[in-house]
């Protein structure tokens, strides 16, 4: 436990640094936001503030991550968690990097950014199958029983990995949403890898290292907040979001622990499901709107409620849903 | 800590009950508040907010720690500290009682309220050093050295309540301040006594039972973020700062763990320390000013930070505070 205190504060440390640096420099270099048309009227303000600021934590927590990991367990686990947050990332990044080249709200066409999601997907969902360590089955939390899917893995782990990392993406509206949403999330992570490492000395190393990286998130996390609460001097990006978003399903993907992101991750959950609803109920009512705005936070803010209250809204229930997620794994 | 967690989720269940039927309540009571004179003029908009909120935390969470607290060991430990929490909490809720009735922000005299309190004080204290499983002594956290103190115990211990009572009261000047940072405290004070009790099973009954009035306050007042977070619909008043200094210090009293507090409650500290030194400097100059404005959250709303992000950031130095207090006490 004392390693991975010291990984959240090493990746705080460096993040509050990198703050400083990052943010004027991206401004400098003209990397402000070009706020969406769809959005909300009273999001115009946020106009100029500079993206991208995903680096400020995703560095950190990749430095803190290989640096305080179990170094003969490090190229297991870890690795592919490490490799989803960075390649989900740097589609992101690729995305941001459009954006801002051409000034506009449009980076990668969705269909330009899910074709490598989706090979990559492939990839990790492969690379995990056929570890024996991982393997074809999911635990069912709560229930401790594992659920062997046979083949059926790979597409099913293709859809939870595609959908978490554009979930995740989709949360990241309001300041400070996913930032704080993910930093319970992934001190649930910590924690439950920390029990089942205890539970499991056989894999004691591969969890703990999972819980490093996660911790290291956590201590990124909270020092780019330090930036990015209401007012946000800097928005993370999709490179952000994305890498937010990879690290968390790579760290459930690794773990079999996949179907514990409905209940830590019910915020990102939510936002892909208020959106797929609204999109059907358009479409079936020909042209009706089931919210205000989707995804969800966006339908909250339209009914009237400040943007720093639906924040802490989604604070607290990820909290508390984080700390109920802890009831199948401690005794 | 399937018992800890269970009772976080009662005591947050109660308090998001509570707040919907006391706010409206306290409204139409007329029991809003009355903005300090002498506060930074943006705080005029927060007139007629209800204030006393502090019951929406101090009801659930007293009654999940007695619902929850081992029974054989309740009336040890857990009692010193219940008597802390609700004796200090009561003086608070005279004055705010009488600021009421008086329409001002005036209630008990600075002497009024502090007659009490140091005899409060002094009754707790004696309680603490003629149990022998608290006595004269007090941990050095990170050195894990008992320092005995003798009979010098009482005058210290007095010292430590007032000041830690009165520095939460201080601290209660922004939307979601003493709220979130308490809570911050608690889940350190939670997880604290949890590895004590592994370490020392003779105790590990009592100490569990602070371990539960702790998550009880985390749970309450997670409950009650959820309506004073900015922009509060309701302010804890001095019944809930009173309550929660009391309930903290209380804690560290019986688990003789109050030199922990400049570390884990630091934000508290500060408070109390810029406005000795605001009065201190104004005496010696004859009239200059150290600080903008004290207590230290004033001085940055003064200097043009955002009250959101002068929170998050008293938020996140209390966290890493927290997190770097468990060191002591965790392998």
């Amino acid at each position: 436990m004392q390693r991975l205190i010291w990984t959240v504060v090493a990746a705080f440390a460096m993040a509050m640094v990198l703050g400083p640096i990052v943010i004027p420099w991206l401004k400098k270099m003209k990397f402000g936001k070009e706020i969406y048309e769809l959005g909300p009227q009273t999001h115009k303000k946020k106009q100029g503030t500079p993206q991208m600021g995903g680096i400020i934590f995703a560095v950190p927590a990749l430095i803190a991550a290989l640096a305080f990991s179990y170094g003969d367990a490090r190229w297991d686990f870890l690795l592919i968690a490490l490799v989803s947050a960075l390649g989900f990332g740097l589609i992101g990044f690729i995305d941001d990097w459009l954006k801002i080249r051409r000034h506009s709200a449009e980076g990668l066409t969705p269909k330009q950014k899910l074709a490598p999601q989706i090979v990559l997907s492939i990839g990790l969902a492969v690379w995990a199958y056929l570890n024996p360590k991982i393997g074809a089955s999911l635990t069912v939390p709560f229930f401790n029983v594992e659920w062997n899917l046979g083949w059926f893995y790979i597409p099913v782990m293709v859809f939870v990995l595609v959908g978490t990392v554009n979930s995740a993406n989709l949360l990241d509206g309001l300041d400070g949403l996913l930032g704080g949403c993910g930093m319970f999330d992934f001190v649930a992570m910590a924690l439950i890898c920390v029990a089942m490492a205890a539970a499991n000395p056989a894999e004691a190393d591969n969890l703990l290292n999972v819980a490093i990286f996660a911790g290291a998130m956590v201590g990124g996390l909270l020092g780019f907040l330090r930036y990015n609460s209401h007012p946000a001097r800097v928005f993370m990006g999709d490179v952000g979001s994305f890498f937010i978003g990879g690290a968390l399903v790579g760290m459930t993907l690794v773990t079999r622990l996949s179907l514990l992101l409905p209940v830590i991750a019910l915020a990102m959950v939510m936002s892909s499901v208020s959106d797929l609803i609204q999109f059907a109920y358009f479409r079936a009512t020909h042209g009706k709107r089931f919210f205000k705005m989707a995804p969800l936070h966006h339908h909250f803010e339209l009914s009237g409620m400040p943007e720093t209250r639906i924040v802490a809204m989604y604070y607290i229930v990820t909290a508390m849903l984080c700390l109920v997620s802890l009831l199948g794994f401690v005794a």
